[in-house]
């Protein structure tokens, strides 16, 4: 028997969406070709770049953020070129991967899981390129598998310093994190719709700096769905040149407009404000964090280590059985010794504190030592400490 | 000031979606890696493959038709293979474009616009291939510029007996006219979701076959997020490789369930009967057809040629003002010189009546010669002759 349940999301992306943001998904479909979809991509496209806090162009691609990966790719690199991607997980290792597949001598600079980029051996690799070989250096803002913030700032001024283009997958990490493509220089950023955005899968964009352009221009490029020089053609008249997923774009439309009245500083405080009380919550729980620096703890989703003995799977199964708690499983080589709790987007403190609750109530029922109450209390007290920010 | 009028979508997609799909795009977002997801997925791939009429796999995309395309392409490509593709329009030349950014050796075999393929003219160009070079034949089941509907099982035939794989282009066409994917030995064929199926925009389908797995196996391929390899990795776990467009998933699936409820033959005579409608109603208003011959009659769109002296732009521009009817442009060198009417999808025969009458009222006010309620008429005439056909 199916019990009327709501579930809670706690992944990181697809997020929870606002009933707004799926009802504005549901208006009745219009041409993709017409003043009324230029209205809506218009909108979204200028409302983008105040958060990619950026003048360069942003295209809408429909598809996953894969897609925007693989457009970032695709564009820039002839077979033979050589690129190096600065990895800390999964989703380094993926762009990796695609970078190769478009033929790219492809250079991994790895880093231990739950770390960040290491700046200074960053620094170092690139330092030794003394012929500029290196084309572009690819990294993320946020690894999704581990749950670590990059130091973006950071990262981009070395790579600046060398001169390569700097490509920056910030799917699961915008809007959660600060990011600031203008200042920071960066020339190609990745983002998709279902993270901090609380819009279903299905549109992912591409911010392209000036110098990303040059290169551009002088590349061939494999990839005809995910062409940007053809996405520059049609903007100008609203348009993408493949039909685009209009009803996420109504979604995108209207979740903007909701995030556009917050401000972006008061989503970023939110974030982190939600990041702190999880990570205080895990600590009272007696598990530890993948990511033992607070610094580089992502605000969007967090890597827990559960303690020795208790069966990861089993655990999520059982939270999502007794509660409707949906937690993230470890990938690859982590599936079944971490789990991730993902806080990002529409998610708010009584959805943590119900989160809390229930690994509780789970673990209790499953016979593990727990304390009930405690790391709801630990939770409960970090949110108050800090709620002004979020105010 | 903006009239709270309905508009009439009446172009060959995005289609009108009847309102409980738009719902079921709405409902709460879901973990793309659970059950719940799982039970989505398999009932669409399950469902799909009986309008696809196959046993083959099918995979489902997070994209336009275009990303469809790219995938049939990127898989079974290497640079400098042969490919054939036998083009009718602009769809037929995309494909072409597609084949060529993959580094394939591009023969276009053109035809007429408004004509179909000429079957006859591929066999003699596939029986001049004696050492078999040509990997694959290309070709559009329905060309959405022209409204031409191809004899696929004709042209499948004699591909078949060449060898080369059958690549279908049934974006525009598929579910609004018949395609025996496994009948007629076709080896890729791509669909969307925003077409007969009457879903929005974002998810797009290709099916595989034994023959073609062998071609693709072999390919290293170049795209990574359209890699049918991979695809074909995570369907078992009810998954895509990466977060797809989970909210028109659910439309898909609602949609599917109600388009199993009115059954396959009962779509295709819907189709047939609202054409023949249009085609009835074109005549009657005394515009030209652009195809001549019912037999190549597409069941999805009607390319209509406009009498002398109107200006077509215009005259779209004035029955979308007025009325909020949208017709489609023409495309590329017929821009101006056509306009196209969608029938497909969730369109009724209201939909084809009222669109008639505005089309008249608007040439009447435009100061056209046009004679109130001849088209209506003609359209009411053919759609009681063949009532039966669609009850």
């Amino acid at each position: 028997m199916k019990k009327n349940v709501r579930q809670l999301l706690m992944i990181p992306g697809p997020t929870q969406v606002p009933v707004e943001v799926l009802l504005a998904g549901a208006k009745p479909m219009i041409n993709h070709r017409s003043k009324d979809f230029k209205a809506v991509f218009e909108y979204i496209i200028k409302t983008l770049q105040k958060f990619f806090q950026t003048k360069n162009d942003i295209f809408m691609l429909t598809s996953s953020g894969t897609g925007a990966m693989e457009a970032c790719a695709s564009n820039i690199i002839q077979p033979g070129d050589k690129i190096l991607v600065a990895t800390i997980g999964n989703f380094g290792n993926r762009f990796a991967k695609i970078a190769a597949a478009f033929g790219a001598d492809v250079e991994k600079l790895s880093f231990d899981k739950g770390k960040p980029v290491d700046v200074k051996v960053l620094k170092e690799r690139l330092a030794k390129d003394t012929k500029k070989e290196i084309k572009a250096v690819i990294f993320q803002q946020n690894e999704t598998s581990t749950g670590v913030l990059n130091d973006v700032k950071s990262i981009a001024e070395v790579v600046r310093a060398h001169g390569a283009l700097i490509v920056v997958d910030a799917i699961s990490g915008f809007l959660a994190a600060d990011l600031r493509t203008d200042e920071w220089g960066l020339d190609l950023v990745a983002a998709g719709s279902q993270k901090a955005f609380m819009v279903p899968p299905g549109l992912a964009f591409v911010s392209v700096s000036p110098k990303a352009w040059e290169v551009i221009e002088k590349t061939k490029g494999t990839s005809f769905y995910f062409n940007l020089k053809t996405a520059k053609e049609f903007a100008p008249n609203g348009e993408t040149p493949w039909t685009p997923a209009v009803s996420t774009a109504f979604s995108m439309q209207t979740a903007l407009k909701m995030l556009e009245e917050e401000g972006m500083e008061s989503i970023f405080d939110r974030h982190r404000w939600l990041r702190d009380a999880v990570r205080e919550g895990v600590r009272a729980l007696g598990f530890k964090l993948m990511v033992e620096d607070d610094k580089y703890a992502s605000p969007a989703v967090t890597a827990v280590i559960p303690s020795e003995g208790i069966d990861v799977e089993k655990f999520r199964s059982q939270v999502r059985s007794d509660y409707e708690v949906v937690l993230a499983a470890g990938q690859s080589e982590l599936k079944g010794k971490i789990f991730r709790i993902g806080h990002l987007g529409y998610c708010d403190q009584k959805d943590i504190l119900a989160t809390f609750a229930a690994i509780e109530m789970t673990l209790k029922t499953m016979g593990y030592k727990v304390e009930l109450g405690k790391s709801v209390k630990a939770v409960q007290e970090s949110l108050l400490s800090k709620v002004k920010v979020a105010a």
